[in-house]
Formats: structure tokens, C-alpha cells, sequence
């Protein structure tokens, strides 16, 4: 009997849980709070007042998961520390943080803790915007092929945007820095005693291809001139997801319970280690991520450069794979503030969900537009905001949530419309996180408005079992990702069966959402940044 | 000192007032509701279930009102029966029904109750939507040029497809009908016992004009093959605003504790009687009764035909002039949905609007349409539904609150550009009806947006104070309802003065709603109408 424990660091919190080998199962689980959660108010160390868009973290936190979850799925399992083979971790991303050459967080340093720009900043920390839309008007101007790679737009959560925004605004931590490095590869780093970073962050974050490397110096010169030395934080060596880094530093080892032979898997990142989790390796299976915000993956064999998506990156999500990445802003969050902000009832989710399943497709009257917190993908447009049409003196409460579901599932099949238009065919979907356990007809709706076959597996844990897999990888179990998937694939899964007359309703309010789309989110989007523009200026008066 | 009585018959309850004619201050009021309020679920005789969009009422609701609020103002008041000189009375309209010969309605005989053809039917029955819709489009086909008078569209709510519905669906009441009579016309004929009917509901509610008189019977006929005698049941001979219907029948006085010589005025409308309730008299002035819905006026010596209206009537506000009208359809229904369908907090209202006045202009991010209940004018489409754009996960109840009160005020200043680009200068705004007491916040928006002054006359009961006063016209106190305006001026205004910075930012804000109004009302009004018409069909099948 093998195992392998797989860590999944979130926002909030992190998992490990602890998988049975033989055939997937999660045999203990451990969730560990962070401390001190999103950093958005105050710097912990001296007090001080963050400006707007900041998120910062902790690394303390993210070792407090390891120290004590590790330890907690070994003692709830029983299991011999010398038949846990392998780990593998996954973490939020673009999270970045300055290190020493030591790999020391300089935010842990008593000379740097209290300058901000030393503490690691979370995925989303949106405060270099500026920088990213400075980024982008150059790409553009100087025709940057790199671009298409990322549906021609960056985004501000990524790599350079947060980095330059260091060299920016405080030059002595950016030159103290040896190291500017996504979280998951320090936890690797703190795992093993070796810096090692991987393809996968490199290629979608860091604007980094295997054929290409990174952009020219000429282009970031050009929009910062003297930020001349672009990879320097970076590295410049890049392995494949699920090779090995190295075993357990023998201190760790022995604080985490685990045999100091254990491997450790190079880095990964949640909505990625997903698409193995949930037991998919193949083309043409859309996976949904579906919780606070969505992340849609698909892997396909050739190279696609399409607009509209959030980046297509070799060996990105699984090895010898093409990774694609797409994704809708505001999910749980939407309708979060539904409950939360509007109806003001938070119990309210059950009743609001069986209301409005009751209801008919088209029955509403209603059409949404999910913009609530900007468009990820096809527009790439942040400063877009929701919209309600349909609205009369009879509309209820469950009739908008319903109309807020349904606008979920037209924003997933624009996006499946955008890659079939070029060229990717999908034949089924595959949903995971908090949505596809909690909400029904939330799936059913993906399946009703898309006429695709939705497969929810009954399984938990999804994405720690996804990085437990890579840490068998890394530990030889398997000799690929691929035979690991097979051998540990959920066997309960739900289905749900588009209905295909819900399906011709659905087809012509779609027409009507596209075109609502199109119209206030290109041809006339002009009306939405001018209403943002009016209120930032009022708020900012 | 002489007195005189008005009596406002409004949607679920009519109010007398009795008003001292030397300065126009009401005495004593008394409310009286109708105990079948509006009938819109069974016929009462039978309990047959109605179809859908009827409204109807009881005539003897309308009596109870005379006949126990007219003594309640006598006690209240302690005035001599002698001393009261003069009675008017205002109704809704179009609320028309059908009589004999001698005035007693169809559905109060045994023959005919039991059948809903029978029965009054209230302003807001809207099951000849149907009739409407072949009136306005053959009017088209012909190039009828009543049809400017309108602003190119007739309503279902007027008299013709009102009555063309009983000839289609009862012909035995059509018949049987000697008389199809506005109810305000009905009431004067119950006190009076002389059938007088006037030019304003003539010209507004039934296509007449003194000129040209009725829409030729040809087109009556291409509309309705058979349907060749169009005038029979509405008479031919119409008088002016503020004459003399005649005198109170001898035993209608002693019920009403009145002297028979008490003259009558002609019948008036709830809207029209507000201009002369709130002191106005004069051109440039733009009226608004701001309540459930808005009714918007204005009165003008010239005749000008335009677009975006709902009429424009010689004499059919003041005697003189040529009125006009507009208005809002949903105003006091939209805020009560968001507070009691929505909310479902029916105490918010006071802490919304305090909450909501505490927001700078553009501090939302937020516009909205507001169409909850079709738009009445410019576009004249009750098919148009209501939309909100700006959505955030920032978004607060007050911020929509505040939204929507915007909303209405850009629809105002949507339908006071229409006139002023077609000629009419508008100085000012009057405003009264309930929103006007209740909602400060919505008044200064009204200025804000308009950069106009906004007045609104501290005084109460003002329709049945408009009808008083051509009470008191009937009878000779004042030679003129000009006369009688002046005389009876408020005295008290509360004036809201434009804030020219707030205007500023909301000229930008109206450039978005005016380019979302013009797209989603016109250009592509198809997603509306398709929304709406998937939603029926739903509802339907």
C-alpha cells in the first residue's frame, strides 16, 4: 500500500488530505485557517493603512498548513510514514513573494518587514493595474507577438505587473530581492531545501515559453526604461509539472511526521491540479472550476492562438498537453451579494435555489449580463459591470437569482462558443469546486444552455487529490500523470442531461444575451467605462 | 363667504374636500373607500373568474362616496348648506361604462349583471390591448392624421378599444347600451340628472377633436367591418372645462345634506385637476403628479404636434388652451416592488431614502431604465421592461434605491427635452401627489437633473381642490378658472433649487441613459419585445 498527501493552499485557508494510491481514495483531510487571511487593511507589522486593491499574505500562514496539517492527516489515517511515497502542492496563483537568495521572505527579515513591498502579494492584489495596462499599450503598440498567447491582453494579477510594481515603488526591496517567486515554488523550496520552478506558473504568469522565453528586454525597456533586466528574479530554468524537486529536508521531515525519503513534486497551482483531481486527461472535456469566480480548463495536443482567452501555454496544466485557461470573475461572489448585500437573508441560499428551480427556462423574463466584478474571459475587461434587463412589477427575488444562475451558464458557453469558433472541439463538461456540490441547478442550467452532458464526480477534496497525484508522479508510482489519472479516476459521478427543450428557450435568450453582450461590452462599451469613470472620480473627489 | 365641494375619485377610494373659496383653504376632507376596490379576480354577481387584465368596478362604490363624504364635510366643517355654491368632481379616465337611456348602469340591472361586459371598466383594464393594437395599426396603414394628436400611438386604456371590446365580445350590452360614458360624465349625471359630457375626455380618451370631430367611420370600419356607427354611444355634443352641468337633483341634496340650487360643474379628470389644484395657469410651466405613476402637463396657446406624448387636446386641461400631457408608468409600483417584492422590508422606505440622499451623483456607478411597467411616454411601449446597469459586488440596497430615483428623473428630463426640442419652453416644475410630500430626495433630483427649480405647493387634497374650484366657476363666484387659480394660489411652496455641480455630473450620467433608452427602446427594441415575448409564451403554454 502507497500513498501520497496532496496540499491545496486557498485564500483562507489550506487542505491536505492524505490519498489512497490503489484507487484515489481520500483517506483524511485537515483544513488549517490562515492566521491572518487577505491582508487588505493594515501591514501587519507596523499598522499602517494599505492603499485600495492591495492583498497581501503571510508566509507564516502557509507554513502553520504544513506543520500542522501534515501531522493531522498522519495521525487521522494511522498510516506508516514510510508509505507515504510522495507530495505534491498546489497554491492560489500569481501569489509572489521577494526572497533571499537563502529563500528567506524578506517580509520575515527585520531590516524589511515593515516596507510592504516585501510582503508576498496575493493573486488578487489588484493595485498594479497601472502597471498592467502600461504593459499592454506597449505590447500593443510594438505588436508583441507574445500577446496572443494570452488572448491579447495581460492581466494585472500576473508576474510583471506585481514585480515592476516593486521596482516601482520601492527600488531597496526590489534590489534585496534574490529571488521574486510564486508561492508555490517557495513551498517547495521550504519542503526540500531546493529552489526549483516549473513550466506551468512560467508559462501563464510570467509571459515565459519554452520556444520563445520571455518577452524582449527592448519591450519592458521600452515601458519602463531602466527596468533593463527583466528575468533576474524570475530564474531561468523551467521542469515539468510532477518532477520531482527533491525529498524532505531531514528538520521538515521529522516536524511533519513523514520519512525524510518522501518526494516532493515541483509546484502547482489549484484550478490546474483540478483537471487530474477530477480524472480527465483527455481533449475536448471543458472542466469548470466553479466556486467564488470560475477557472475553465481545457488540454488539447496542438498550439490554437485564439482571442478571448486568459492564456495557452505548453505543459501548462498536464505535460506533453497544450493548456488552455479561461474564466468568468464573479460567481459565488455574485451571488453572494445577492443574498448578502441585497435580500439581506444569508440562510436564504436553499429556498432561493429551489424557488427558482421551479421556475421554466425563459419564464423570468429576465437576462443578466455576470459582470458584477468585470469580465475575466472572452473581453478581458475589469472595468465592466453587471447588468439586469427584463425587470417588470412582478419579477421576484428567485426569478433574479435564477436570471444571475442563467447568466453564469450563457457567460461559460460564450467562452465554449469562442473555442469551438476556433477550432476546439467540446463534447462534454466536467464541473468541480463549491457550485457544482452546492447548486444543482446551477449544473443543470450549464447543461441546458451549452446542450453538453454535465459530469459532476462525487469525490473531495479534488484539487489536494489532484496535487497528491503529482507527488506520486514525482515519487515514480506512476511513470506519468496520465496513468496516475487513470488509476485513481472518481467512479460516482453525477450526470446531468441537457434538456433539449429548455435548450431551444435558452437558445434565444442567448441570442439575446450575445447581443446585449457585444453591444455593451464592445460596440457601445464606451456607456460602462464612462459610468465606472464617473464613480471612481466621485468616489475619489 | 361661500364654499365649495370637490370630490377627487381615485383608483381604490374617493376624497371630498370642502374648500373656502376667499383663499382656497380646504376645510374639512373625508375619505370614503369603495368596498369592491378594483375588481380584477371575479365578477361579483357570479363569481366568474375574470381573464386576465381586466379591471373592473362598482358604480355603487362611486355613490357611497357622495353620499357619505359630502355630510362627513358639512359636519366637519359646521358650513351653512347654503353658503356651498358649487360641487366639481374629478375621476380617473379612462373609466367608462355602460347605461341606459336614463343613466342607470347595465351591470345594476338583473338583466344584465351577470355579464362582465356590463360592468365599468377602470382606467387600468387592459384586455383590449388587442383592439389597441389593430386601432394603432390600421390608423398607420391609412395615414390617419388624428393620430399626431397622440403622439402617434393610441392606448388601450382609452374609450374606443374599451367599447369596440364589448361590441367584439358582448354584442347583446353593446346593444343594450344606450349610453358608453366616462364615469366622471356618469357621476355629474347622477347629481345633476342632465347628461353632460366635456371636451377633455372627449379630446384625450376618445379621438375628438372640436375641429375635426371623430376619426372618420371608414376607418372604424377597416378596422372592425361592421363596427359603422363609432359616435352612437359616445354623443356629439361636448362642453368646456367649468360649466354648468346644472343644478343638484332634489333628493340627491337632501342625501347630501346640500341646497338644490348648488351648481354642478361638468366632469374633470384626477391629473387635469391638479394644474388648477396647485395654483398653475400659466405656459412653461411643467406639472407633474408624481404618485403610483407620473402624469406630466403642460398648457400652451398654440397647438403643436409632436412625438413622445400622449395628447395634446384643445381645452383639455384648461379652457383656452391647448393641454398637453405625458407621464411615467411605473414610479411609486417600481419603489414598492424594490421595497416589498425585493427588500421585503415594507418599513425600509425612510431609511433608503436617507441612506440614499447621503450619496454624491455618479457615487453608485449605477443607471437604470425605468420601464417596471412599460415606458408611457416617448415611446409609448408597454412592451419595453426595466433594466439596471452598473452592478457591482459594491453595490448597496441604497445605491439601488438612489438608482432608481434617478431613473425616474432622467425619464422626466427625457420627456421635458422632447418638448423643448420641439418648441415648448419649460421654465420650471410644479410637482405634487404623494412622492412629492414623501420624497424629498426625489425632488431634488428633478431639479438636479433638469436644472430647474422644483416647487411644490404645501397644501392638501389638491385634485379635489382643482374640482372645487370649477365648483365654484359653475356657479358663478369666480368668472374664469384663470380667476379662480389666482385667487386660491398656495401660499406655502417648498422650492428645491438645482445644485449646479450635481447637474454637472448627472449630464453625463443622462448621456448614458439617453443612449441606452435610445438603444434598447429603439434601435434594438427587438431584444426587449423577444425577451418579453419568450416570457409570454412561457407564462402561456
Amino acid at each position: 500500500m502507497t500513498y501520497a498527501i496532496g496540499v491545496d493552499f486557498g485564500t483562507e485557508s489550506g487542505r491536505a488530505a492524505l490519498v489512497d494510491l490503489s484507487g484515489g481514495a481520500v483517506l483524511a483531510t485537515s483544513v488549517v485557517r490562515y492566521p491572518s487571511a487577505v491582508i487588505d487593511e493594515t501591514l501587519p507589522s507596523t499598522g499602517e493603512r494599505l492603499p485600495d486593491d492591495y492583498a497581501l499574505q503571510d508566509p507564516d500562514d502557509w507554513v502553520k498548513v504544513l506543520k500542522r496539517g501534515i501531522p493531522a492527516v498522519m495521525k487521522e489515517s494511522g498510516v506508516d510514514p514510510d508509505q507515504v511515497v510522495g507530495v505534491g502542492i498546489d497554491f492560489t496563483s500569481c501569489t509572489v513573494l521577494p526572497t533571499t537568495s537563502e529563500g528567506t521572505p524578506l517580509c520575515k527579515l527585520k531590516e524589511w518587514r515593515n516596507r510592504k513591498q516585501a510582503w508576498p502579494k496575493l493573486w488578487k492584489h489588484h493595485a498594479a493595474q497601472p502597471v498592467a495596462d502600461r504593459l499592454n499599450e506597449v505590447a500593443l503598440e510594438r505588436g508583441e507577438a507574445f500577446l496572443e498567447r494570452y488572448g491579447g491582453r495581460i492581466s494585472s494579477e500576473w508576474y510583471f505587473p506585481k514585480l515592476i510594481e516593486v521596482w516601482l515603488e520601492d527600488r531597496e526591496i526590489y534590489d534585496a530581492a534574490a529571488q521574486y517567486i510564486e508561492a508555490t515554488d517557495w513551498i517547495v523550496w521550504w519542503l526540500t531545501g531546493s529552489e526549483c520552478r516549473q513550466t506551468a506558473t512560467a508559462g501563464f504568469k510570467a509571459m515565459w515559453s519554452p520556444q520563445e522565453g520571455l518577452p524582449p528586454t527592448e519591450y519592458f525597456t521600452a515601458a519602463y526604461p531602466g527596468f533593463d533586466h527583466p528575468g533576474e528574479k524570475l530564474g531561468n530554468t523551467f521542469v515539468a509539472l510532477g518532477t520531482k524537486a527533491g525529498t524532505l529536508r531531514a528538520e521538515v521531515a521529522k516536524k511533519l511526521k513523514l520519512s525524510e525519503s518522501t518526494a516532493v513534486a515541483v509546484g502547482n497551482v489549484d484550478a490546474w491540479v483540478s483537471v487530474p483531481g477530477v480524472g480527465v486527461e483527455e481533449p475536448g472535456t471543458f472542466v469548470i472550476v466553479i466556486g467564488t469566480s470560475i477557472c475553465d480548463m481545457i488540454v488539447h495536443p496542438e498550439e490554437v492562438r485564439l482571442p478571448g482567452i486568459t492564456g495557452v501555454v505548453k505543459d501548462g496544466i498536464l505535460p506533453g498537453m497544450y493548456g488552455y485557461e479561461a474564466g468568468q470573475a464573479a460567481v459565488g461572489d455574485m451571488l453572494a451579494w445577492f443574498v448578502d448585500r441585497l435580500v439581506m437573508d444569508s440562510g436564504s441560499y436553499g429556498a432561493l435555489e429551489e424557488a427558482a428551480a421551479k421556475l421554466e427556462p425563459g419564464e423570468t423574463g429576465l437576462v443578466a449580463l455576470d459582470w458584477w466584478n468585470g469580465n475575466r474571459t472572452i473581453l478581458a475587461d475589469a472595468d465592466l459591470t453587471g447588468a439586469i434587463f427584463g425587470l417588470g412589477l412582478h419579477t421576484s427575488r428567485e426569478q433574479i437569482y435564477r436570471a444571475l444562475l442563467e447568466s453564469i451558464a450563457f457567460g461559460s458557453r460564450r467562452i465554449m462558443d469562442n473555442f469551438e469558433e476556433h477550432g476546439l472541439v467540446l463534447s462534454r463538461i466536467v464541473a468541480c469546486g463549491g457550485i457544482a456540490e452546492r447548486s444543482p441547478l446551477m449544473m443543470q442550467l450549464l447543461a441546458d444552455t451549452s446542450g453538453r452532458q454535465v459530469h459532476v464526480p462525487e469525490v473531495s477534496e479534488i484539487p489536494a487529490r489532484g496535487a497528491a497525484l503529482f507527488g506520486a508522479v514525482a515519487a515514480g508510482v506512476y511513470p506519468d500523470i496520465g496513468s496516475a489519472i487513470e488509476a485513481t479516476r472518481p467512479r460516482q459521478v453525477r450526470t446531468y442531461e441537457p434538456d433539449l427543450d429548455a435548450k431551444q428557450t435558452y437558445d434565444r435568450v442567448y441570442e439575446i444575451y450575445r447581443t446585449l453582450y457585444d453591444t455593451l461590452g464592445r460596440s457601445e462599451v464606451r456607456l460602462m467605462h464612462e459610468l465606472k469613470r464617473i464613480r471612481t472620480q466621485r468616489r475619489d473627489a
